[in-house]
């Protein structure tokens, strides 16, 4: 299977750092997703001796390598334009979230999607990470009984970031790119039967970013009478041990199931215990896998597109302060 | 100074736990605040050896002992009403939150506050907890910047409560009796800056306690253009440690404060560390200094007003599945 990168602006390591363990996968280039990309520097610094081919061009690639699976990862806007090329073109696709930056995008994807149907992935790896496995795993075993009130947070350091960051048009809004993570969860976790959104964010504090927002809260109504909220914030200061804190709660009549520093633990009527998890697994590579054999994703398509449209509709909730309606 | 307790149903333990320290306040009687309540019963197990007197009707206690002050804690609908006659006849209140189970009958408390001009402090004492004193002196000076995004947590064990629960007459809903306690943190922390409120709530899961909510969320738009989120539920099971568990998170630009098991801790661009904790107060040995010698309350008469509202309002915001404006 042939492989080709379109742009270096997300996590393209999630792909790039299982190559080892994937020798049927050739990665046959490397293109910018935009002339506007540090892709060239990103190309110097880290990849020119794995001896992959760069291209100004990502279309040039494409006509010349004819892979079979393109690893997306552009400036954001950049991300349903390019998917949809891909997907014209037959080449299944592995996308950087939020996949589109508006609801219109995304609705093209899927159009085009269902159109070409070649496989399609976000790059939504949490559905893999052993401990979010372990509780969602409890949860569906009915260890908590129904869930009822759900609690998430992502939390970043903010660094400084590239300017694309700071403007809404490039790079779509903090829910979309950091909250979507747990909104993600939110999603798995219920089943996506939620209601509706209320939601807010912030430009404030955001140490010069432009239009970035800072920081969010989404508020979601579930199908069940509960709710979740989702918090997302670039509040994270420099000197904590971890890039990232991430954090989910869910309760329900039997108990409760937490997340946070990478362990999973149920406490219930009869006991409390971290919860045993998997073996870590590679969205990437159960994503070639699918490709070539067919097996299911954690995180189908459908879903994918279900917690990206979530996930814009939390921003517009945000932006408009109006409840948004989410199903039916 | 002469104090009389109506009603059995709420914390008078945060009075009668501090009898001992307080030799200038003398207990002179103990009635329930509605024949149905078991005070008879608390009374013989748990303070007859105190030779308090009990009297079947706390009105005649009141004629006969004339107290200065009055720890009022019966059926949660009957705080407002109890609490009113008390003021009326000049007697300082020491009340049961929400204070009041309906926005008129706060209003009606309200201008028999503002008329009678006697001390009123509700049954609120978070302020006085050492841990959540300490992150909130850490955000008032600075420590954190702004606060943007507040998010705050409340669960308790469900076990067998009284039938007076279990209906929102008498009880008046889970979000104005669990979630008040963190709701009070948010306004605090915030100084009251508080736009408008959605909610979410649910009687699913109650373990048969009718129209008693199980749990609920409420989300907070911050005139700061933060926001805040509070979850309330009575998930903890029986088997942990102790009876509720309180967090809250404050984050802003410069750091995030985080409380939870009877410690605060923070961490900024320089440092990260548990928080120094004062001596714990109580919240009556303080009403009682602020009645004979005025000293200021951590929570003004104005400011429990101000958090019952806020609670009642979110009770509505969930019942009416609408956005509720708080301010202006």
């Amino acid at each position: 299977m042939k492989a080709a990168i379109i742009g270096t602006s997300g996590h393209i390591d999630l792909a790039l750092g299982v190559r080892d363990r994937l020798p049927q996968v050739k990665f046959v280039g490397i293109a910018p997703g935009s002339s506007d990309e540090d892709a060239r520097e990103f190309y110097v610094d880290q990849m020119e001796p794995s001896l992959i081919p760069y291209y100004d061009d990502y279309r040039a690639m494409l006509d010349r390598e004819k892979p079979d699976l393109a690893v997306v990862a552009p400036f954001f806007f950049l991300q349903s334009r390019i998917a949809c090329e891909c997907l014209e073109r037959g080449i299944a696709v592995f996308l950087e979230k939020p996949m589109a930056v508006s609801l219109e995008q995304l609705e093209r994807l899927r159009r085009a999607h269902a159109q070409h149907s070649r496989p399609l992935c976000p790059m939504l790896p949490s559905r893999y990470q052993p401990e979010l496995h372990a509780a969602w795993r409890a949860v569906k075993d009915g260890l908590v009984g129904e869930p009822l009130l759900i609690t998430a947070q992502k939390s970043y350091k903010l660094g400084t970031r590239h300017p694309m960051y700071t403007h809404r048009a490039t790079y779509g809004g903090t829910i979309p790119w950091v909250a979507i993570h747990a909104i993600d969860w939110v999603h798995w976790f219920t089943g996506g039967a939620i209601v509706d959104v209320f939601a807010s964010h912030t430009t404030l504090g955001n140490r010069g970013h432009g239009e970035m927002e800072s920081s969010g809260l989404c508020f979601y109504r579930l199908a069940n009478s509960g709710a979740a909220s989702v918090s997302c914030d670039y509040f994270r200061p420099g000197a904590a041990p971890s890039h990232g804190e991430d954090r989910i709660r869910v309760a329900g009549e039997k108990g409760v199931v937490e997340v946070g520093g990478g362990e999973a633990r149920l406490i219930t009527q009869g006991e409390a215990r971290t919860l045993a998890k998997e073996e870590p697994r590679s969205i990437f590579i159960e994503f070639v896998r699918h490709i070539e054999e067919g097996t299911p994703m954690r995180i189908t398509a459908e879903e994918a597109f279900s917690v990206s449209e979530l996930a814009l509709k939390s921003r517009e909730a945000a932006d408009t302060k109006a409840v948004v309606r989410v199903r039916g």
